[in-house]
């Protein structure tokens, strides 16, 4: 796939901004009938775009075809929540001339698109995080046009789930041009700075992340900038807990570094465990067996080599499992699981060394002397992350534990007790994002079907008749979407009616 | 005011870091009361804080008064908004076996508060958008400590204000710091940049916040930055609307241009009228009738001497009232009203020198032909706004007023129908904000009680038992906060049931 040309992008960019109103005008049905038809399309090609993928990602087709699946069911999903209606955040207020502050005139709100969005994809989800994925969903279903900047790890496959995409779209009704795709960074960058584009999402490194934030921000009319960036992921086990299932925390833990060759965003990059754990010998037994994996393309293996040699190289770092990694004829890197082991102490005095996220099968982990000194060891060492777990016993609740909640709460978008941060459900409550450097914007999310909300902003409409209101905002609602209204008279939110007294 | 020193700002950031997790910790009833306790107390200190207001700004009593009202009865609005709990958007999704996806845990999101926020406050409301207006209730109402950097307009008002507050705030139980006060442009600047402040918001100019925006964008981990800028609010009035209510309309503009010396970021800027109107006479006598008023501050008056002496000079400007600008011997500058007409040609040719925002009393009518054109010629000329109006006769519904109804949408915030954007209710429904340069971002609002989502940032809690959840995600719901569940085995959104069934 060759880089998109000026001329190209120019093309790309003008569609994109005659698609907007087009594509925000339908109607929920039309949608959600349009997304339900590139979710059913993805499963149709499942033996094209899987055999591509295998090809270009080195990923098992194992996790490439529960991949797929994933993600053409949260396309279905985003179909659901476009007929739910309650994205649309619908707020009336009736005129009242009893109000606290004066008359207060009929103000209806509700959220509209932004316009096109600019989705860089990500290269360790050649599905779930690209062309097709859940940023494209999620701006589809606000009524935004996409475009997406394929990633260089998966060309092919990039073209070929964009020519699937945008066919069932289109044959479903979406003009043409809903979904479209460029390649190469230069062209994506440019076309961030292109007054077109209304808002960007990106998953990926920090270095390039940031970079593109900061293109976004610097623009003449600054825009809203997604970007789910690096996360290491901290893991706490406590005694109790290790005494009761030492067992299932290692093979959750190795399953958890291994599958994927760690090249996910929620790997547990350190594992916390009391000193004396005992857990060394499985760990080293379970990464032995794990079957060498090639990293998905050769700037990753490179990167992982480099952040591994560092690590293995540091002064007190005792080695778990050291496992493999070599370069093939093509330059593909190929590993198999490497774990060290640090104390608390050595982890302070080489934070330099040892605290950047190493993507790939790697993970640290840290004996720790007194429970009391987590939430403050943690807090000295990190920054924002994706996701923090503790791992405790049935019951306990210590407050050690509850203040390791605490900081977690604080640093994290998720908090997990017992499991492993690498499964990231989509559904309403999921929340997948984190103070930086987890994320550009820790506001919002990028998985869950709360991701839509990055696409859309309220508009108000004052004083307006029935007949020239959007139709979410009519009191004949013909969609049925839900609308909260606040009643003349009453309380100026909606659950309570409580109100306290004045003195 | 003295200009707050380094070794102060340390102190006062350290103090804002140690309150943040105190204060996010409140009850419901703590915040509330807090809240109230602060509403009431700026009333009761009415006769003090409004003299000195008068004094500093200039503006009239009958004006600051109303003024502070609004702003008590907004700190009080924000306590219901902390008493109802809609805020925290509370969604459980109960752990399900069956999931379309695997196994989904138990998953629980909340929004909690963002941190240390720091409020620039504005000039031209001394009350309800500076030391305790809507960016400081809003985000104490989100549970997060704030520190307001004073205007230099009216710096005894804001040590007065703080005072008063933050007294009231302390003795309902608030921790001493929950508010504070800074001074002076560079502390302001060297505050943003720190660490510990978590989100920013700001009223006032586009130069003054794009730079601070971009100060927010460049630190080592970027923040969120609400800034509400510049908006001419441009007004569209069909024939048959004149026909209708000409005199009206003809009130309402100059009550809208003339209240608060124009000093007002609704201020209608552009009232497109029908060329033929016979407007001129009637506005040039209203405008004739009004008193002198003092603006603001010095900086506010040069501004806009030089934006009139600008506009006056342009070829081909009609003048319908000159009114007059004068400084005293104390430097302050005194207005009477100005108001200009120009066809629609001349304000294309002269857009350069004519589209910019006059912060003052005055307005620019905009003669046109043909309704039909007003929807491309407003493309034309303005970029993102506060409000845009239109101004119909009962029942008129064309094309052009849709296509205009369609353009605003698409460019400003709220959309207003026969009214005029002056007024601003603090309700459910407001949305003060807009696209690029009305505000940095436009996904969010400055008045009304979504408000407070700016200070909040989700989190998830997976697979938590019942103990260590924070109250308002138990099931046993102390709070009684509403929450949102996801029913196992049911659609993954609330409101319908609708499914579209594959192909």
């Amino acid at each position: 796939m060759s880089d998109t040309t000026p001329e190209q992008l120019e093309r790309i960019a003008a569609r994109a901004a005659t698609v907007a109103p087009i594509w925000a005008a339908t109607t929920p049905l039309e949608r959600a009938t349009a997304l339900v038809a590139m979710a059913d399309a993805l499963l149709d090609a499942r033996t094209e775009l899987v055999a591509t993928a295998m090809e270009e990602t080195g990923l098992t087709e194992a996790r490439l075809v529960g991949e797929l699946t994933r993600t053409a069911v949260q396309v279905r999903l985003f179909a659901d929540v476009v007929l739910d209606g309650t994205y649309l955040d619908v707020r009336i207020d009736e005129a009242d001339s009893e109000f606290a502050l004066g008359v207060r005139p009929d103000l209806r709100r509700f959220r509209i698109p932004v316009g096109p969005v600019l989705n860089f994809a990500a290269s360790n989800f050649p599905f779930a995080f690209s062309v097709a994925g859940g940023d494209t969903a999620s701006a589809l279903a606000a009524g935004c046009p996409v475009i997406v900047k394929a990633h260089s790890g998966h060309p092919r496959l990039s073209e070929q789930t964009a020519r699937v995409a945008s066919t069932a779209l289109e044959a479903a009704g979406a003009p043409e041009g809903t979904l479209q795709l460029i390649s190469g960074r230069s062209a994506g960058v440019a076309l961030l700075k292109d007054p077109r584009i209304a808002a960007g999402s990106f998953t990926g490194s920090i270095s390039a992340g940031r970079s593109l934030a900061d293109v976004a921000a610097a623009r003449s009319g600054p825009i809203p900038f997604y970007g789910e960036l690096g996360s290491v992921n901290p893991v706490f086990v406590t005694r109790a807990g290790l005494a009761e299932r030492a067992q299932e925390i290692a093979d959750g833990f190795a399953m958890s570094v291994i599958g994927s060759a760690g090249q996910l965003c929620t790997k547990p990059g350190f594992l916390f465990v009391p000193a004396g754990h005992g857990l060394g010998d499985g760990l080293a037994v379970r990464a032995a067996a794990a079957a060498e994996q090639r990293l998905l393309y050769p700037g990753i293996a490179t990167a992982y080599r480099d952040r591994r040699d560092t690590i293995l190289a540091t002064t007190d770092v005792k080695v778990i499992a050291e496992g493999r990694m070599r370069f093939d004829a093509e330059g593909q890197g190929w590993a198999t699981p490497t774990l060290v082991s640090v104390t608390a102490a050595v982890l302070r005095q080489q934070r330099d060394r040892l605290l950047d996220e190493a993507f790939g099968p790697l993970s640290v982990m840290v004996e720790f002397e007194r429970e009391e000194d987590l939430a403050g060891l943690a807090n000295e060492l990190f920054e924002g992350n994706l996701t923090g777990t503790v791992h405790a016993a049935a019951g306990e609740d210590t407050p050690a534990i509850r203040a390791l909640v605490g900081w977690i709460t604080g640093h994290a978008g998720r908090v997990l007790f017992g499991g492993w941060p690498t499964g990231v459900a989509v559904t309403p409550a999921m929340q997948h994002g984190g103070p930086w450097p987890a994320t550009t914007n820790d506001t919002s999310t990028s998985v869950g079907t709360a991701a839509i909300g990055r696409f859309l902003r309220p508009v108000a409409y004052q004083g307006a008749p029935q007949e020239l209101l959007p139709l979410p905002l009519r009191d004949d609602n013909p969609w049925q979407v839900p609308q909260r209204r606040s009643i003349p008279g009453q309380s100026n939110s909606w659950g309570s009616q409580a109100t306290l007294a004045s003195h």
